[in-house]
């Protein structure tokens, strides 16, 4: 029974998921998950630190999809055309079979405070991943953080709309979408618009 | 003893930091703090209900100064010039004299993962609020969106620069600085460049 077998975290995890949904996360043992695919505690417990875990497994390879896609723009492209590839190339990590997943997944983290802001910190250290990989390209500091930071909520913005309930778009024409937006945004205003009002002294 | 007084709750935050400071925050408890400043804990508990309150509480008053900056904005400024003045409000949040109580409080943060996501979750609420106040402002919601979360992303970027031990800008003029950055950054950059590369079927 505790032999292990390939796939076993990906069974842990869709079985953790549908627990999670129908009965709370709280209210879910990680004996129950184990015992639902047939394994026990200590498998589960080879696989995933604890029950959080298994909604945030693979945050390695959620990050490196962005760092691949800084790493595949042209040295001389500007900082935020590096972000938007590391956007698309992320996109690519939630194919339209992985929707429905998510969404249980979402509705899971909505339902807990304390899931929130774990995911939170998720995007945040994806934006400390993504400054470094653009400083590492030559990006100054001050603008591989702006444009990470940006990217990671962009990102962020990007997902939310992936995962609504009528929305059939795919992740990455969304997050084109949502960095058009932003382009728009920053050609409209005037940079000084405040400062003006708010003269230094 | 327990007689309240004019000023408990500021005493009782700025005596909770220097003890957290000290002796870290799992190892400070609600009587220390209290009696440390000469009340009971029950007069604590009337203020904050936790020890990690103590750390975040003014949140509301913190969101409004950001709510204040949109709204005193011309009806016809772009959303981004909105944002703008948002950030440059809330900086007035943030004088001088605030700056070390905030180099301090950073310190506790960053010393407790648990505390560094509620932070994550305090810009998070932010972002929703001033998307609120946009929206209110008649931006459409996709720009509202992606301009508030953008801005709150900023705001980070700048008061992380603020607290640095060796700066001595304004929260004002960094928070300029950061948005002029996002500006030049946008400007650079071709919003199609990696969608060229990426053609849709």
């Amino acid at each position: 029974m505790a032999r292990w077998e390939p796939g076993t975290p990906e069974r842990l995890q869709k079985a953790a998921l549908e627990l999670f949904a129908a009965q709370g996360f709280e209210q879910t043992t990680t004996l129950e998950i184990a015992q639902s695919v047939g394994v026990t505690e200590r498998t589960f417990f080879r696989h995933f630190s604890d029950k959080r875990e298994v909604l945030f497994h693979g945050q390695q390879s959620f990050e490196q999809a962005f760092v691949d896609g800084v790493e595949a723009a042209p040295p001389d492209a500007p900082a935020m055309d590096a972000v938007a590839r590391s956007l698309r190339s992320a996109a690519s990590f939630f194919p339209e079979e992985r929707r429905p997943y998510s969404r249980i997944r979402q509705s899971v983290i909505d339902a807990n405070p304390a899931l929130q802001e774990r995911e939170l910190h998720k995007l945040s250290r994806l934006a400390v991943t993504v400054a470094a990989a653009l400083r590492a390209r030559g990006v100054d500091d001050l603008a591989a953080t702006v444009a990470a930071q940006t990217g990671a909520s962009l990102f962020g913005v990007a997902f939310s709309r992936w995962i609504k309930e009528d929305e059939r778009r795919t992740l990455a024409d969304i997050a084109d979408d949502v960095l058009r937006e932003l382009t728009v945004l920053t050609r409209q205003a005037d940079p000084e618009a405040g400062a003006r009002t708010h003269p230094r002294p």
